[in-house]
């Protein structure tokens, strides 16, 4: 278990960094959507692209292969299976994670539960399983473009540096900033902090911002799966997200009920909402409005100084830093956070159609 | 779909507030659990009993009865079934809602949904529906503890009225408190907060703070079902719910990597952390560290004030107020979020003992 | 686990013979299908009031309660659920059971699996569990009915008394006969048959025949969940249920391949088959055609007749015979096919929903 | 959905016979599995090596490659997935198919549900599929070996010559003979059976009977997923499998109860069974003795004859015989059918494990 996602529209993903390859089987998507995999490929480099200050870049080129459920330039309704190969396999210098725990890393909790170490690190845990989220997630767009919806996502936080509200921006304005801010004076600001903290050898967490237009209202599957509920699920899913809000989130305990309460109003000959506090969705289910919602990411554990730590039979040890080192993941993660809302809508899309009188 | 949560501990949940009764089907609870009735009442009082400034409280007893699973004091490993009686059934004043859009209300989205407008309000979107999870809650709590296993919840923020840390209390601390805070200074700040805000009609939103504690190391299920994963796809499934953070959550965007890596050291013989950032959960699995997390919960809609609406056919009007009035719903979700908590720890148990060699 | 059946039209059933109650929660059925309260009774009754020669039958009414899910005469997409009064609690003679295995029945395999011993016999595995399914396939023949599907079962065999051949019936046909059997001459034939074990105290297998008409082309999830799988999935979880096969099952083994293969024809402007060996089944999926199937039931272990047997601790001994004594249970397996029946096609049918272009 | 077997040790498969690959994702193996790479190929050469008078098999070598989910030599608790290249898409002559209904094949109703007309035929709907599955249940197998459960199957019956008697086999004894039937009078009555369909052109059924040895007493998940319930399931998705029954199946509608019955009695200390005409399942759970099941299959629909049928507008026409042509698959499902067994089992015993007392 663990490894799937969804209910009718599903992702099963397998593979661990140092392996042959990673991969994932789409299941569900229904047959006749067109098939485009320059768009795909489009999605995969995004997010291999993303900002790398002060580091060398794993420069895999992610191409996924896809072995089946297309016939024609469609596909058939069939499982639709793809293979990323790992390519960059260069060896890393493990050698301090045969007799230390490294501070911030997953092994530990990993070999608590499986009774295995792995001393190569990453392994499943590794962000590069992600890959095989953008490459689902960009089929699932090609199902959601049939109803016009779209999914914007870009970094609003990086560490301090703040954009000042959200708004909807097309994605050329996110992603030809290198760090996915679509504010170029704050997306300076966050240039110039990662800067220092790379000279420092710091690393910084964030947040994205996403937000999902045009879905229409009556997707949400209450009482447990909550448009929010699969939402929070997929998003805390991702590596080293810590927080989800949607709508006001966090903020909203500040607000007074008169204040927050979404007033409707008719626009258009249609009813509207004069505010969206609540982020598109009421009691679980979307209202037509925008979906907005917070991710937040904490910093990297891998810093480029060394750390106190003990070794695996308890002594006082550092932990040297390695070779790579990412100041940031945040600018990486908007496009995974996009792709598997996504995958969420496309989900509760095929859940909504199975009750729908036809 | 949607009204069952777990995969292995699982529950399945019916029932609308102003139908005959809700209730719930508890699956998979092992066989030889010492069954514990007065125990589970307990849990149910916690969940009426909250704090009601303001207004007159539904006075249900909510008494779940048991109607299957045991025999002999002990679960038998066959499927619990429970029904709560709505006996406080009496006639609200819902003439309003025939022709106007409830401000801050999800009957519009529900209409959206399965094309059905029923103005009583509610119905299963209610509030009433988390008594079956406090039941079904209480249950897994009687598992949990042959884990050792304890669950705490209280109210860290009332509005702007926040306690300044946060850290493990004893339940009778938490629930002698009328709006569950467990340090008396802060909870009578929250307290007159509430008596302000009751005098000018409005409501307040708030967070539930939780601990798990005794939770062993090896618990969740990578890749998606990462144990936060699953604690944030449950409490994002509870009413007026708007976000989910663990460990430092959004507060760890403005941390240094450096700072928020958990050190290992050596306690009492026993790998151990000098912090706990990271909240108990590192890669998605349990590291046997105490689990904390964080709920954001809303302002009611239901302010005591007319507020500018619409009328079904897209009028101008005013939502008048009208009789029940929860100044704030915070200390009513703490033994929810309680219960949520169980079910998952629970669910995740299971799912561990399947895999782990016997 | 295990007490679920479906994906998308969901039954969760709970309860034991002699507990308080049985029941179950209907999850899925789509919102706007008309209630008919009355037609569920009527299926309850099919169930209740099957053949029950020489002996004194259960007299439960088995009224099934509903509890939710029902607003003004027609569904709401929420959770059904129902409870079925357990009235008759009278005292049956365990006193063997506390140390003498049963022949022939389940309680010694549940006591190696839950570790627990229940001398009262049956609890949840009883047949009384059946009586759920009865009450949530008739929800589903509601809503099967907007789509004219029939559901026809009857008894084809009753040991080695068997029907020549296999069509459809109507069902005053088939209920006006306590065997179940619409051929008057074979009917005829059963009782006597029957009438001849009851004098030895002995108790007969058989077959129930169904049929599922108007049932569209497209029903049916490839790979592992084709149609036929379901169906097998459904109907070997009947109690006593031993066998399954659907067109020409187990006699097309001596069929030639050109002999099988139905040929395809045109009628009435429409492609027909000339022959329906297939059983309306083709890969999987429905093809149009009449699906049909058998369902083989051993004879009831409960015989009149002292059986050898040991006690508990390994002693030899016989097994005497109890109180209640069913010469059959196929006649009353009818309904309880039937049900399964629909419970499988309306599933099939949500899920083709699902992938339907709208 | 329909592509994933399983609840906890799942099987997700994916391709069709005419793309680049087929393969699949086996999640829930438990982690410390020795790896046994040269014991998968053995069992898929069982199933290539599958006799095929009268025609040139497809030459496909099978060999799995084995993406993930291992390291050094042991399974890691992580998805293990794989992947079968399609080498021999040699161009087979498909132009009938544009324009004629294929007698006696799949490919009409699979149009009838994903509107996808692939006149190459097979597709997904192939038997080449189940080269994932006994990929997956050779894995199973390895994890079963540890309980020391074993899993035999063979032919018992070829059109209408049949085996006097079921019992236990050596796989050697079994995979010695090419129509994979034990018993070496029957076998060459057999094969002589199959030279004469061969000269006419014409094509066989028959039955593969199965046993599972040494499984423990326990297994199986009540209500709706018994144990045979889940066997049946898995073996009505093998294509061309009509018909399923376990224990005396069929057979025991002409038993008596007092026949059927099997009698308790102590064999070494420990309680037995003077007969098992149960097959080893009561009430759905294991009991200790031998599992056995009977599987129909229908003869394969290309026959070497012309066959009447009509065209895609439905003007009568021919369907001419094209160049493969098995006279059975029987032998073939041999190993399938013992594969499927082995991932019911696995994910049986997962799914005990998880309600048992460590």
């Amino acid at each position: 278990m663990g490894n799937t996602i969804g209910v009718l529209f599903k992702l099963t993903t397998f593979g661990e960094s140092h392996g042959k390859a990673i991969g994932g089987i789409i299941e569900g998507c229904p047959p006749h959507i067109v098939w485009d995999e320059s768009f795909i490929l489009s999605r995969m480099e995004r997010r291999r692209a993303g900002f790398t200050l002060g580091s060398t870049p794993r420069q895999e080129e992610d191409i996924p292969e896809f072995l089946s459920g297309i016939y024609q330039g469609k596909t058939t309704g069939a499982p639709i299976a793809f293979v990323i190969t790992n390519r960059d396999q260069r060896p890393s210098d493990y050698s301090q994670a045969f007799d230390k725990i490294r501070p911030g890393h997953a092994a530990y909790a990993w070999e608590q539960r499986y009774g295995i170490f792995d001393p190569r690190g990453g392994g499943r845990a590794s962000a590069r399983e992600t890959a095989a989220r953008v490459a689902a997630g960009a089929v699932a767009e090609l199902f959601l473009r049939q109803f016009n919806i779209e999914i914007g996502a870009y970094v609003s936080h990086l560490g301090p540096i703040a954009m000042a509200k959200n708004e909807w921006f097309a994605d050329e304005k996110i992603y030809q900033s290198p760090v996915r801010c679509p504010d170029p004076e704050i997306e300076k600001d966050m240039i110039d902090h990662l800067s220092n903290l790379e000279k420092e050898g710091e690393t910084a967490g964030g947040i994205v911002h996403c937000i999902i237009r045009n879905c229409p209202a009556g997707l949400g599957d209450p009482i447990f799966d909550k448009l929010q509920a699969s939402l929070a699920h997929a998003m805390l899913s991702i590596p080293a997200a810590k927080g989800f809000q949607y709508g006001e989130g966090f903020r909203s305990i500040n607000m007074l009920g008169s204040v927050y309460n979404d007033i409707p109003n008719l626009k258009n000959g249609k009813i509207d909402f004069a505010t969206n506090h609540a982020g598109g969705i009421a009691g679980g289910i979307s209202n037509g409005q925008d979906i907005y919602f917070d991710v937040a990411f904490r910093p990297v554990s891998s810093v480029r100084k060394p750390q106190p730590t003990i070794t695996r039979s308890g002594e006082p040890t550092m932990w040297l830093p390695t070779g790579r080192h990412d100041v940031t993941v945040v600018p990486r993660a908007v496009p995974i956070v996009a792709s598997m809302a996504a995958l969420v809508i496309a989900d509760h899309l095929l859940r909504w159609q199975s009750i729908k009188p036809h």
